[in-house]
């Protein structure tokens, strides 16, 4: 069976060290969070992760969830405890405003907690996450009268929430939608059409389930500019908040899937549903972008999350399964065959994935602090250096680490030999569970198109502008610091790398956007190892400092030797990405369509 | 739902022009394989594989095999059947010599029918591989009287065969054995211990398995020199060859898997079960390596045959799917949307996974006729270079195909979205039944040790050496040739990787073992990259050769047009894994075990 540790001291390293987050104590709710309430969180967070979450994870998976003929749809046993928990916990709420009953502590400590709940059981964390993006469009375009009887309630966990987007004939491209809305004399709005992919569409685990619901109203603009967003209730509620009967929504039925059987995937039906209109009349892209940015962060932190759980399984197998003898000769001669962690290749693997989760873990942080800023900062202008942040590493984080964790969930599952391929040991639940983090909240190649398309040449580069500044100021300002040289050093050929692919992309994508089409997933994971690249240097440059301070410590000498590897083995890749970038579109367009 | 459309034309291409197979007439069997013979088997394979085990492919996952309380073991639905047609229209025994049923036709052949099997439906396909290589070995390793009573069954599908290696304790490391062999008065031995993992070892297709078990006779030297290989029937069998009762093994439960359902994998007890001596005693190692060697060529066209069916669909669905419109305007402009393959993004995946899949099925076609001559020549010169080729490629066939194919198959499912996470658009299922090829039969890392460790130094790297002596010398014949320098120019960069990598290992792999298996998995990464561009390099002379003849063909432009997409943005990774291996050892090897 599995297990999980909540990675707390790496977490600390990252808030307390790195990003030394008591600098921010100017920022509402930071100073409520001063370290030792930090630490109190953190731990009770990792104890209800592991102790709580991680043991019905594959319960999750082996039971799934089940949709009754009646349209009602049951969750795993113990999830509807573990939700309660949830809410009655105030986790839900943790950095919600307090005037609808949250916290109000920082995002950053949000998604720190949010990846120990991922880890230790993914399906069930969608439920809170989906619920937490609801609450989070409402607080920014709901009315104050939806912020009020809504909010509260999903915040202490007693209702839910979901995003309805997607249709059989459109995903990605949402101005194909179909489901109406037709405006009453009330000023309420009777929705009809039919979802599909709806995460936790039904379940059991809440009295009620408030859908947020892309529709266009009868007569509005064709394509994306005629969609509206409005908030659907499964039960009607009356106007002291009690719930009345069910609206007119129902789930057809429930789709199976690789993984994340835990969480029920509806198709719902909406039948003349009654619901109100979110922010205004076809402005409902937008509002649902709210929706979708904090989402594709939280993706992203799925990436991060199961390969850091599938890590500490291969890890300690590796330290565990007998077999075979060091190539130097044999290591455990009291024992039959060593440990397979004495092999060159199984520590390259489990180096291959630590390194990635390190510096994964420092980009959230980093990312989230920025959240903070943008939304809580009084300072304009470094307000809008935050969001250009945001808006430049939101593709980046999503897809990233979305892709590199799904990697990872399977090298991690290679070293498990033919027991990694049996449901037994759970580590293929990891693999299948992590393969969906890809796909949903934007397609990786959606992302990759959003980075190149919309997000660099936004505001004249400011963003991209900003950021290879950053680097390039750390990588000169540290330039002579021979202790953190075997960092430096690659990180610079690394912004090389994406200056010119940068430069390349002005040069030839405007002209030829096909250009840009074929450059965009090359370079969105060549800026995420730039990224990645910064994130180890700075770690690094933390490490040696309170090494030389404090002297030998295990855990800092790992962190070097960490940043060591992924600069050697790793950060090269961006080089690999530019001759891809700069060979164009040329030899992928030119089949037809039918040579395919 | 899927399709698989087996690929003919490609074959044909290969073995008629790249190879041009009617050379090789001089060897047994390859005459009575004339152009029209060839074509008619194809054929006929195709449709087997089309219309008899695709349809089975989906069944087969979704009910799965069930064991009864009796030890009984239930196939899906119609597996029975299809096997018995298997049987019936001779591929067991295609290439098997005709002494016993088969009909001798090129190994070759029987590579490419298998990859057409294996596409449409790889769990079925499982039973008579098995069968095929326990065949393979009693055919060299068997007294004939194991000869005459096995072989005809199994090549008529009447019996099957299994190998019986895996035990808890071990998979890779075979010295840790425990399964005992006593040997009886009358010659016999009686066989008990437990064996996990073993493929169709329980099946209601045929009526009697041949089980060849690797067990320690009582007294034997412990570790690998200790281990024999005996085989032991299902059924005991009489002395005129009828069926008596049932031996003494059982099945004690079969795996619940991620994948390949279809596929009974079983827990063995043998409880002095009678079995007889394959080989010599103590001899079971290089025995079961026939075994081993043909599984690991025919699971590396398991992951190029996933590779290939998910492809195929993944084509048809982006030539279908309609979604936004292409970044140049419009081009579908009477319909709602464009096609999803009108963007650079969608054609690279494409293109990525084609350029790999046919360069790969070059590389099985041709590593299969070295088998065959390896087998079949009359020239000891001939032979000898052959079966180097074979050694050397072997496990880079295996491993570089599987991984690649897998990760060719997850990017298949990507371009489906949402749809492709659910099981009814059949495309996960190609992700989960591709992952296991990556494991089994000695998984990926165990062949880049076997490479780099065994087989690179063998002989004074004379396997090596006359590798890089070929593609040098096709690249300097070739090099005046303007109209294929887009191909000969990268492949000559990359062959000096190859060359710098080899170089480095030998300097510091010998001295410094860790060094070795640290670069081992980039190495044979590497290696097989050069593989493929030869392949391309060749396919790209002949295409060019024939369209400068017989002008325009489409399907020959197409193989240029692939392969200039392989030299510009696949072949180049080779610089990156010379870096990696260039890295060393040393940031890996660093930390304790505990500190992982």
């Amino acid at each position: 069976m599995p297990t999980y540790k909540a990675p707390l001291e790496d977490v600390s390293f990252l808030l307390n060290d790195v990003f030394q987050i008591d600098r921010y104590n100017n920022l509402p709710g930071f100073s409520d969070a001063s370290a030792d309430v930090r630490a109190a969180i953190l731990n009770e967070a990792a104890k209800f992760s592991e102790q709580v979450l991680q043991p019905l994870n594959s319960v999750g998976d082996l039971e799934g969830c089940t949709r009754h003929d009646d349209g009602r749809v049951t969750t795993p046993s113990g999830f509807k405890n573990a939700f309660k928990q949830m809410g009655e916990g105030g986790w839900l709420g943790l950095s919600g405003p307090a005037e609808f009953g949250g916290q109000g502590l920082p995002a950053t400590l949000s998604q720190v907690v949010n990846e120990f709940m991922i880890s230790a059981n993914m399906a069930f964390s969608l439920y809170p996450a989906l619920t937490q993006g609801a609450m989070a469009t409402l607080l920014v375009y709901g009315t104050p009268e939806q912020k009020q009887t809504f909010v509260p309630n999903m915040m202490a966990g007693k209702w839910a929430g979901t995003m309805n987007l997607t249709e059989p004939q459109c995903g990605t491209d949402l101005g194909l939608l179909r489901t109406k809305a037709v405006k009453q004399t009330d000023g309420t709005y009777k929705i009809t059409g039919t979802k599909i992919f709806i995460s936790g569409g039904e379940q059991d685990l809440t009295e009620n389930i408030i859908h947020l619901v892309l529709a266009r109203i009868e007569g509005a603009p064709a394509g994306i500019k005629g969609i509206s967003l409005f908030a659907v209730p499964k039960m009607t509620i009356k106007l002291d908040g009690s719930l009345a009967g069910p609206n007119g929504v129902s789930c057809g039925s429930i789709e199976h899937k690789m993984g994340i059987h835990g969480n029920s995937t509806c198709v719902l039906n909406f039948d003349n549903a009654v619901g109100t209109l979110v922010s205004q009349e076809n402005k409902g892209m937008s509002a649902m972008f709210v929706m979708m940015n904090g989402a594709r962060l939280g993706v992203g932190v799925q990436g991060l999350a199961q390969s850091e759980v599938a890590y500490q399984n291969a890890a300690i197998y590796a330290r565990e399964r007998l077999q075979g003898r060091a190539l130097t000769g044999s290591q455990a001669k009291d024992k039959p065959a060593d440990p397979i962690i004495i092999h060159p290749d199984v520590r390259c693997t489990l180096m291959t994935i630590r390194a990635f989760n390190e510096a994964a873990r420092a980009l959230v942080v980093w990312t989230s602090l920025k959240s903070d800023l943008a939304h809580r900062s009084d300072d304009a202008k470094e307000r809008e250096a935050a969001d250009d942040h945001m808006g430049l590493l939101t593709p980046v984080v999503k897809a990233l680490l979305t892709d590199i964790g799904f990697a990872n969930a399977v090298s991690a599952q290679q070293m498990f030999g033919g027991h990694g391929y049996i449901a037994e040991t759970g580590v293929e639940q990891f693999v299948r569970d992590a393969r969906i983090a890809m796909i949903y909240e934007g397609a990786n190649g959606i992302q990759a198109l959003d980075l190149v398309g919309r997000k660099l040449g936004r505001d004249g580069g400011r963003a991209i502008t900003a950021f290879v500044n950053e680097v390039s100021t750390f990588s000169k300002d540290n330039a002579a610091n021979e202790a953190i040289a075997p960092y430096i050093s690659p990180l610079g050929a690394s912004i090389k790398d994406l200056q010119q692919s940068t430069m390349w992309l002005m040069q030839n994508g405007l002209a030829k956007p096909d250009n840009a089409g074929a450059a965009s997933t090359d370079y969105l994971h060549l800026f995420g190892l730039v990224a990645l690249g910064y994130m180890w240097a700075r770690m690094a440059k933390v490490a040696q400092d309170k090494l030389a301070e404090a002297g030998e410590q295990p855990n800092l000498k790992a962190k070097l030797v960490t940043g060591k590897f992924f600069m050697e083995r790793m950060l090269p890749e961006t080089s690999l990405r530019l001759s891809r970038i700069q060979a164009g579109a040329a030899s992928m367009m030119e089949l037809p369509a039918e040579a395919f």
